[in-house]
């Protein structure tokens, strides 16, 4: 049995993706280059989820507000509290936050988020949104990686958090970006443990939806 | 041909791999998934580049060390230069560095390293370093993604700027993790657009290695 892809509906733009064939010994992974920059909506075919739920783009639960970390709005070095100036340093090409009085950079990097596509009984699992962004709108289980932990265990940890879910990450599923606001997502295929799933904090439902 | 997997050392945890066939129309991925955590040096085997040339961790070039992001040494708030304190933010598990006048939340994730295996002639082409971290030791092109590009395109940059070489991205490679120290890598299979390839500003060598 052969998952079918789901395309991923996100406010941005789909860099890899995989499909997936459980149970294929030993080698791998296909690959199905998307011309960047590749609007989500030729992406949706007509009988993915995508039709028949709204569906929310990804979010990251950590932090209530995306940023695409602005080099202007570093006004201060939280390191000694100096007012930083903003140049592009020596050697680099752009421009950073940099502290006139300690010299530190504050160099600003996307953030990365994890996530699972969890596969049961030929559905896959998604949670409501209750807060928000994306209020009232289906997605992924999936938020920011935590520091000390990784990718797989932090897409996990969301899942957990989102959907009380126990999963067991099978695969990577999809590599996806979002330059825009800077952020780049790895999902995972996963599997649940047990047949039990409930909306957490975060998520007003959850519900498996057929593919 | 199928390319054999190149077992990747890393100051850390391999979390994902993938090995990768060329021309393998429209399914997909396998898996190998590693026992976690599993030291690096259990996955050498006798066969590969890292028991010829000494190698490098993966180093991320935007920054000359790499940070865990230890919140207690966010002293101020980059936004408003406020003293912090830190604490559990209300709804949260993890330790913030919070403003104590603006109440903003300095957020500290996981850096995403990018890079490229680039193939070629049955061999891999590597970069030695002829900076700090690991100066003279050998890796392959990797460094942090930056906001406003896809970590293909980041992967690629680096690339270019580490080794003056033009690729083109093959296919996903592997998902690395270094908790430890905050980084999350995405590595991406690449060939060579053009055969040339020349030391960076940070390289003192690149040369291809066989397999």
């Amino acid at each position: 049995m052969t998952v079918k892809p789901i395309h991923l509906q996100i406010c941005g733009l789909v860099s890899q993706r995989w499909s997936w064939k459980p149970r294929t010994v030993s080698s791998l992974s296909s690959f199905s280059p998307i011309p960047y920059p590749n609007p989500y909506s030729k992406l949706l075919p007509t009988n993915t989820v995508a039709r028949r739920v709204r569906f929310a783009p990804f979010h990251a639960s950590s932090s209530p507000l995306p940023s695409a970390g602005i080099v202007r709005n570093i006004k201060f070095c939280q390191w000694c509290g100096g007012s930083t100036k903003h140049d592009i340093p020596e050697g680099e090409e752009r421009l950073r936050a940099i502290c006139t009085v300690c010299g530190k950079i504050a160099y600003q990097n996307p953030k990365m988020v994890v996530g699972c596509l969890i596969e049961h009984d030929n559905k896959v699992l998604l949670c409501k949104r209750s807060i928000q962004p994306s209020h009232g709108l289906w997605t992924l289980p999936a938020g920011y990686l935590e520091i000390g932990e990784s990718a797989v265990e932090g897409a996990i940890r969301e899942t957990r958090e989102e959907a009380n879910a126990d999963v067991e990450v099978i695969s990577p599923f999809a590599q996806l970006d979002i330059p825009l606001i800077g952020q780049s997502y790895m999902i995972f295929l996963a599997k649940l443990k047990k047949h039990h799933f409930s909306p957490g904090p975060e998520s007003s439902a959850c519900q498996l939806f057929s593919t």
